[in-house]
């Protein structure tokens, strides 16, 4: 057992990412369930079916946005992972809340996908999204405070530029949350074009290349 | 191979592990089907949809406590794993009936978030619990007795906590289930507060640590 | 890349076990999907809801027979790959071949669980598990023979006794298929009982041990 | 951390193809259940089975083909990432296009399955299939032009036969496509017999022994 694997319950850094790792890839696939085949009774008429995927097109466009989505979260949870050298008890609880909060979006895609103009979808979809968002947070937080479970000479700004960018995500989905009360559609194009941010190279970028 | 992967049948702790690890993640992933979209004939009232969506929160309260005791059973198994320096056949086949113990799980999920307040359905997700934790427990007993499975050096004091650790689940989910005779409610409770216990940090602790 | 992983197209033994435990992992849980929570108008009445989850029993019936038998392959491919020392392009195919076979099996078990006397049901669901054995037996066969992908000096008598093992399952459920036509309940006695032979320690556990 | 593990966001070649296989792994499961069990109201009659079982015929030729298509694109991703030895933003994220065009194989499958001789959902099977191809061929690109994430030493010839053989994907299923305008059952032949030019071995194969 190498040195990174050091844990309190015989549970190292490997194993959580083992875990962390199939659930992202489970998740990632129960997404595609949302998308249920039109049943027609009169299959000779190729216009019903036509019609019938079309209605389909928001479940689509939901099914693109979370996969991203939960892409964006996955690359976030490895960074922050990598300064953590040592686990411990409270680190695979707050990990396994996070995962809980992953696990739970394709229900809401699902749901926002289903019924894309209502407040309430709207809202728990970016409920969601907070919830994930807020429990990484967590994750790199209690992990550097203290420099519980890292190494104490790696780089402090490094983490405050990670911190600051992981917390963009529950505040632009805040935003959006309120914003579903006037328009609903203003969330949704919201929702769509925010993981553009974790995408695109950042001012961190420059850190880790170093 | 190293000297840890030592096996009868060319099935090593590595790979078994990762089985393991590989179910529990699509296990905890597959509970979210629980959670169906409700389907309303006039989508124009979000009032109607509403409603629905609150019947959905038994199953959203399951949800988040399978959740929560799979990740309890996955913290388990791998204390359980973390003594065991050889495998056999036995061993092999003890951890499939664990598997298949846990992966009913969310079927029992399902059961008592549509109809949580019944008899039979407490009984069955109690039930479903105590075989979970029956099976972890002869993992526990049949890699350690005789030392087995184990290294002899290892520390036997540990291993009687983990025991006894272990059996607190299966107990009070027996518990549980005489009570749901009286109130289902007090069931519910039991459930939802026992991996309280395995979270916080217990005796167990200060023997990992050394 | 250790000795061991290489290959002719970039896929070792390591990459086609991951691909390999990943689908078993994954098709073990989905058979869980083949138990529904029953949909009853009247929640009020316990003794409905009793009634249909008896209905069910043959569906839990199948799911365990079929996490076993499945189990059993599993067991079955790693004691294949145990030998594989190089991969090739048929190789990978016939484990894909395999692989494939494997996962139509939560389809043939939801199909014996729902219609379990039947004579097609009983056909369909051996027929599965035939196949499933051929394939592997096909790449034990391919992989031994003129010693192409497996070490000279390795213990030729082993591969033929496993070679038998693997046969006598696919030689059973043929028995079981025939028979079907008599009467179904002794194929599905048969299938229940076939993965004993598998479970229990054989003469070939003798040479593994050495 | 291995020297291939170089990463400019924590996530090297490593974390990358487990997330892959994973999600490979689960698509590949996830194909079966779009062959769902007939619901017959008089079980009584085995013929009426017979025949629901027969017009599932065609969802199971597709199951069949499309795991044997995403057999081709697991294969050919492990191709590609052969080469790469570091790896950057925009590659991680050409992974998770392709990945995302992967993952919506099943419900593309599901389709085609139920409603084979429509134009429609011809052209939606063939467009994900060429879409799921030009992203691998963009990760290939990628990776490649300029040495940006390959070693300078490696075989350039290799790179551009791999190059045109991922090619012949897209470009048959473009055929395919145009020719489901005239008879869609064309189209199908094609996208059974298009797998077997990649299962055969080709020149490219000769360049992998070296």
């Amino acid at each position: 057992m190498s040195k990174e694997d050091i844990s309190t319950v015989g549970l190292g850094r490997n194993r959580i990412e083992a875990l962390t790792d199939g659930i992202f890839a489970t998740v990632m696939t129960v997404l595609v369930l949302s998308l249920s085949v039109p049943v027609i009774s009169t299959v000779n008429l190729p216009s019903e079916l036509a019609v019938d995927l079309e209605s389909l097109l928001p479940n689509i466009v939901s099914y693109v946005i979370s996969f991203i989505v939960i892409g964006v979260y996955w690359v976030g949870h490895h960074a922050v992972f990598h300064f953590v050298k040592r686990t411990n008890r409270p680190l695979i609880w707050l990990n396994i809340l996070f995962l809980l909060c992953v696990g739970i979006i394709p229900f809401s895609t699902a749901l926002i996908g289903k019924y894309p103009f209502q407040q309430i979808t709207t809202t728990i979809y970016g409920a969601n999204l907070i919830a994930a968002g807020l429990s990484l947070y967590a994750l790199l937080w209690y992990s550097n405070s203290n420099n519980r479970l890292v190494d104490k000479q790696h780089d402090r700004q490094l983490v405050n530029l990670a911190r600051r960018r992981i917390l963009v995500g529950p505040l632009v989905y805040l935003v959006a949350i309120i914003l579903s009360f006037i328009d609903t559609r203003i969330s949704l194009i919201i929702y769509a074009i925010t993981p553009i941010y974790y995408i695109l190279p950042g001012k961190i970028d420059l850190h880790w290349s170093r």
